[in-house]
């Protein structure tokens, strides 16, 4: 088993930025800046192109570590942030630019390109948690939840399948098609996130997803517009659905 | 037109809790008890066979007040609460008890229920606008809201498609059959509740009349369970819903 190394260390805004690796997997943790008290971790998925300190990444973070006094954690998926790119990731850009430039539908790319990289990215996060686990402010038995949308979900619902530790999860914007058997196997209470208007992912297939999950809560919000425009206030709705799950209250949203 | 006429008032646990006439039609506003500030007004639609004070409303109205500071108005509909109730009342009630004694679906009966109990209640509800924004703590001109599911939704549908000052509204637990048409006049933000297990309302067509609001801001709040277990939290999320639209901070939730 990898041990947990941290690599650099910053603070900014009641948060303090530790960057580290487990093995070759780079990440970070996110902790409230006024200590190290044991408190809940959120795992969170980034997207497809993006990385672990993205801002759509370190603004949830804010509103989960200051918000509600959790960790929050980020690792580079493979071919992504500070990880090597492998041919097979240059293959799926030219891919993906080819299909943009002729107006086709990039949904099969980036589908194949999620079930590639969560297939990789599972044991990762697995070992990953393992050593999280070790730091005394996380520990081996506090609550666990993960929260990420689009790749984030490809990744996270065959990693929740696995992981008994995670017991509360935050999902959205993805096609059924390589997750809906996993999600029929998932029992934890989850929150999805759907846009009404999905220009890549048909209404019924987001539904389809869904009404997979075995949970007996389960929440679904959709919002009216396109992929890009999923609102800001869904990420306030995810740190309370956490909060409500681990027994925090949420300080600093209106 | 009518002007509105106090006939009780009492205070507990932060709120003042005034009885009101306005016509021959009783009604409830509830306000913070620190003092009569202009603040928004957010008028709340009962379900069918129950009142103005009905815990559920009570409830809600509890999490308004004192959390946003802000009014909450509740009339009782036709035949319901402290109004007379009409042989046709009888009939409906008559008609629900051997329909449930029989094992057969009410939801053709409370369609046409609701429906009746809208077109009577629409212009009451106005009257009772008008006659609240005379209240120098409501006003003219200050936000106006809507939250009601079920027959609240029956009412409040064609109520806020007739009138402009309704800004924001939150809405669910509805057939499409009498309101879609209606909806597509609503252009202002609505939330909107729907049990993905509702055993009177199919999923499509809950999802139908979700779709049919033309409102660029729409979000939908689909819960696991039937229709009785809509979560509690879904009316925390109402009262952040209209706090957001009227500029308000939520103080008192966790």
């Amino acid at each position: 088993m990898h041990s947990l190394q941290f690599t650099a260390e910053s603070s900014s805004n009641g948060m303090l930025e530790r960057d580290f690796l487990v093995g070759d997997v780079p990440g970070v943790l996110w902790s409230p800046a006024s200590g190290p008290d044991r408190a809940p971790l959120v795992l969170m998925g980034h997207g497809g192109g993006n990385h672990k300190k993205h801002p759509a990444m370190a603004g949830r973070a804010q509103r989960l570590v200051t918000g509600c006094g959790f960790h929050v954690a980020v690792i580079d998926a493979p071919g992504h942030g500070d990880r090597p790119r492998t041919a097979y990731d240059e293959q799926v850009s030219a891919a993906l630019a080819e299909a943009r430039a002729a107006g086709e539908p990039v949904g099969p790319i980036v589908k194949r390109h999620n079930a590639h990289t969560a297939e990789l990215n599972v044991p990762e996060w697995r070992a990953v948690l393992d050593a999280l686990q070790q730091l005394p402010e996380i520990g081996a038995d506090g609550p666990v939840g993960y929260f990420g949308v689009k790749m984030g979900t490809a990744v996270g619902v065959p990693l929740v399948a696995v992981e008994p530790r995670i017991t509360a999860a935050v999902f959205g914007l993805h096609w059924p098609d390589d997750l809906a058997e996993l999600a029929k196997q998932i029992t934890v209470p989850i929150e999805f996130d759907l846009q009404w208007d999905d220009e890549h992912i048909p209404r019924e297939a987001g539904l389809a997803l869904f009404d997979a999950f075995a949970s007996k809560e389960k929440t679904l919000h959709a919002n009216a517009g396109r992929q890009g425009e999923l609102p800001r206030f869904e990420a306030d709705s995810a740190v309370r659905f956490f909060a409500r799950h681990f027994g925090r209250a949420v300080t600093s949203q209106t």
